[in-house]
């Protein structure tokens, strides 16, 4: 296979503006790397001829495939076509298929087709055509000194279409792809990026097929595995066993592959153990409860919950004593412990977590913004309580509990 | 004012897989367009020492402010200091403050601190260090041969703190800005993108300071107001003026200013008229309190709430009668009701609110997915229960519902 390094140009104003992310080159990045271009570059210029001219004279000197998104509509700021001419020298030619193309819309239409809707027909000379199932300007293959130019719309729709019916299997074609790129990702809970890279850094060490790279994530940290082989199968093979190796180190912490939740992860674990859970969340006001809800087929492991923010919803529903809440206070071991215990009996799950903490901005009771108290009980005399000084402002700090509850009942499960 | 030419460059191998969007540029363009900053190119770089630094050559050259995004971390391949070095011969030194941050933060956890740890405190001497409040690594500003550098963690919640609190006054400084750029998003629930921008349409065709811009949003729309004038206050006043005329046409609709959600606005006017309110959430799971109980000062207006997921939890805690469970379904307007009325008795809240429906992926007792009802009643005989068929896959349907039960409370209680 020919190693070939890509990179993708996007042409628009509006991008530079901040009205639009660049999600077009996030999607062609990610086709590419199931193929095994290497994708080394994205940039982004505004509609201006003299910078554009300049982005492709730039790429030109350093890749091998230049991908460039935008520019090819009928406006006077469409300017894709200029600037690669000037690049160049190539001549621009109408395209007839697609001009009879432009013609017959406007017929069916009714409409005039003013001189610059004649703009999307024009096409570079010697250029492979990729026809536009969905919009009017067809996307174009040249290469020009030993680099290939492709040139695509950048109507997200229009952009995908060409590129899955033409460039795709041209570059295939191209590199004379025999290999195939499987990638994965693994996901870990309670240790943070710097121990687990330490903890594997052996393996990262020897290790060059497939690639590892720890990356941290809004919650928890990732692995990526990324393996280049002849098939498919053999991919996979060299993925399952750096896998096993970093499981080996790190396992304990890991509780899934890809897309996989730390709540559908406690959902199969429930599921397996045929146990449901129940939560009484004050400061965490029903989002552990939420989360666990989201992941489909929820009912067999979660009859519901209590959300009980104020003290009396603690002592009138979850009949937590009142020596409790007046004497020692809400913001207490005592209490999370009488909240998983009762949140269990009441809602008749055969596991429950509770929290209860302050998220601010102000003090409760004298405890400051970020301490809280997670339970977990069982009906066989397990109990965890534990205390947390999250940081953060109030949604993190809300946020960080449930992520601590689904850690501790995720190591209570597993 | 003088004007300045901006380039973003992010660093990151992950952006040239497309597993994330560069949305960081994004966000940054935004900014820096309200300031008058043109935004002339964005690029990104995979962790590789030579690219980045070729990168950076290249953007000195052609840049006033060069903003660079992500690289800052603690693992090897975040190589962005490194880079820079390389580029301006920079020496890198450790920065007290942020070096005690993170040790203190690994004390609090008694986690142990690895060697590459500390390299998030590393910066470039004699650069302005910008505090990162939500995260590790500080942002740099250092300039070099009339460039100037910014740099900023990729994590967009840290990029986002730092260049609001660091950078964004430094380059209003920097430009000598006399003119004031001042933007307001009104927001809008209950109406749709096309007939908000009908029932405005005379007000956006007389007019061009402030601009007037309708944005589809993901929960309703809303309309930005972005005006330029010499002082704030000027600014201010064409937008006070602006929002009068569009408030005359659409107020009924308008729920909050900038950031405001309908939480907020909800909690307020519960608030303002002495109200608590309790929701009994069955599909929602939790997600309608949760909501709520991110508001700051939540406990005045809501003592708790209850998810009542399994049939039992709506018989046993809600008092649903086994007539309604049984006969009737609990996807029904009774079985709403019940548990709206039912709800507010039992948590001793004024309002009671309430959600059952089908979230997916399979039907309940015969109703098709995205099926819902919500009801609300109070202590005076209102009585709103009404049915909805929403869209979208599970989760969708299930924000669908909380954010509709969220306007038909907001329009009880306006």
């Amino acid at each position: 296979m020919k190693q070939l390094n890509a990179e993708i140009v996007a042409v628009g104003t509006e991008l530079l503006l901040g009205q639009i992310a660049n999600t077009n080159a996030q999607w062609i990045s990610q086709q590419l790397a199931l193929y095994g271009v290497n994708v080394l570059f994205h940039s982004v210029v505004g509609d201006n001829l003299t910078r554009v001219h300049a982005e492709f004279e730039h790429a030109a000197k350093r890749s091998d495939i230049v991908i460039v998104t935008g520019g090819l509509g009928p406006t006077d700021d469409d300017l894709t076509r200029e600037a690669y001419q000037l690049l160049s020298g190539t001549p621009i030619i109408e395209h007839k298929p697609s001009m009879d193309k432009i013609s017959s819309y406007f017929d069916r239409q009714n409409g005039t087709m003013t001189p610059n809707n004649k703009k999307q027909a024009r096409v570079f000379e010697g250029a492979t055509i990729l026809e536009n199932k969905v919009g009017m300007a067809p996307g174009m293959i040249i290469t020009k000194n030993n680099t290939i130019w492709i040139f695509l719309p950048g109507v997200p729709k229009e952009m995908k279409q060409l590129f899955s019916d033409g460039v795709l299997p041209y570059i295939k074609n191209k590199t004379q792809d025999t290999t195939t790129i499987e990638s994965t990702m693994l996901r870990f809970i309670g240790i943070g990026e710097s121990q687990l890279e330490h903890e594997i850094k052996d393996i990262i060490a020897a290790q060059s097929n497939p690639t590892i790279a720890p990356l941290a994530q809004t919650e928890g940290v990732a692995i990526r595995l990324t393996a280049k082989a002849e098939t498919m199968k053999q991919a996979k093979q060299l993925i399952a066993d750096t896998q096993i190796k970093i499981e080996d180190k790190a396992g304990a912490y890991l509780y899934g592959i890809d897309d996989e939740t730390i709540e559908q992860k406690v959902f199969q674990l429930l599921l397996e153990q045929r146990k449901t859970v129940a939560a009484a969340e004050s400061l965490t006001g029903g989002l552990f409860t939420d989360r666990l809800i989201g992941v489909e087929g929820a009912s067999a492991i979660c009859p519901g919950g209590i959300v009980c923010y104020d003290t009396k919803v603690k002592e009138d529903l979850l009949h937590v004593p009142s020596h409790i809440t007046r004497d020692i206070g809400v913001i207490s071991a005592e209490c999370a412990e009488s909240l998983a215990l009762n949140v269990r009996s009441v809602l008749g799950s055969s596991l429950g977590i509770s929290f209860t903490g302050v998220a601010g901005p102000d003090k409760v009771e004298g405890y400051s913004v970020g301490t809280v108290y997670i339970g977990i009980v069982d009906g066989k005399g397990t109990k965890r309580i534990k205390k947390f000084i999250f940081n953060g402002d109030r949604q993190t700090i809300r946020k960080k509990a449930v992520w601590k509850g689904y850690q501790l009942l995720f190591n209570l499960l597993k």
